[in-house]
């Protein structure tokens, strides 16, 4: 039998092709239909489906908008839930930056505000000790 | 112009169906095809492609095994770029467990091995100050 996990439930809402990617726009702050099919690549039919699934799952939320003269048409808003994807987004960034990034270097950068400094997803316990990322230190256990 | 980006970088040798559960299944030990294939679900067809692009993309190795009686097998290991995937499926189990999990609660808990504290992944900035998961306190930057 499959194993009940989080890792597939997780994947069940943003595991298809594009929707990280959707997600990644929409935290960068490109919200109009438009605008996410040229950032992302996406076939604008599957970007539809795409965007309807992350709609309906809770993670974006369309808001009306319209621009003078034209009809007025929907753009897409991360909800809270949404946001805290966030985590996923940036350790799928510091590999592909660490593992497949060019001679060029890491196409985005990404800093704390406040200080400047980047930031990472880093696994750290509620200790507040920081791990190494292979989790070499962790240890899984199935819901007794 | 698609937005170049580590993210799809990272996406493209991680982001098919079945991969993050093929890599979550070997971070816990299990390593044989038939085990891989019953842990995840995935059919067996695509399970052979999927281990074949993470061997071919330096994320596993196969190494060869016998039990007695039997022929030479292969079986699958994390490489170490592999391990440093790790901060990506703690990142989607926990959004998973806080957004998904039925009422039993999360179906795997993950824990430092030395101190036993839940461990998450955490987006930290390299002066050691812990942000939100939201990531409302990080700035994006394309490089220059």
């Amino acid at each position: 039998m499959a194993r009940e996990c989080s890792v597939a439930a997780a994947l069940g809402v943003v595991g298809e092709q594009w929707s990280l990617l959707v997600l990644r726009e929409v935290f960068l702050g490109v919200r109009r239909f438009d605008a996410i099919a040229e950032a992302t690549g996406a076939p604008r039919a599957v970007l539809m489906r795409r965007l309807r699934t992350l709609v309906d799952a809770g993670v974006l939320a369309r808001r009306d908008y319209r621009e003078p003269g034209a009809r007025t048409r929907q753009e897409y808003h991360l909800t809270a839930a949404g946001r805290e994807l966030q985590p996923v987004l940036t350790a799928l960034m510091q590999w592909g930056d660490k593992h497949l990034a060019g001679p060029a270097g890491p196409p985005l950068t990404v800093t704390h505000a406040e200080c400047g400094a980047p930031v990472r997803a880093t696994l750290r316990c509620e200790h507040g000790h920081v791990l190494a990322d292979t989790g070499r230190e962790m240890q899984a256990r199935p819901r007794a």
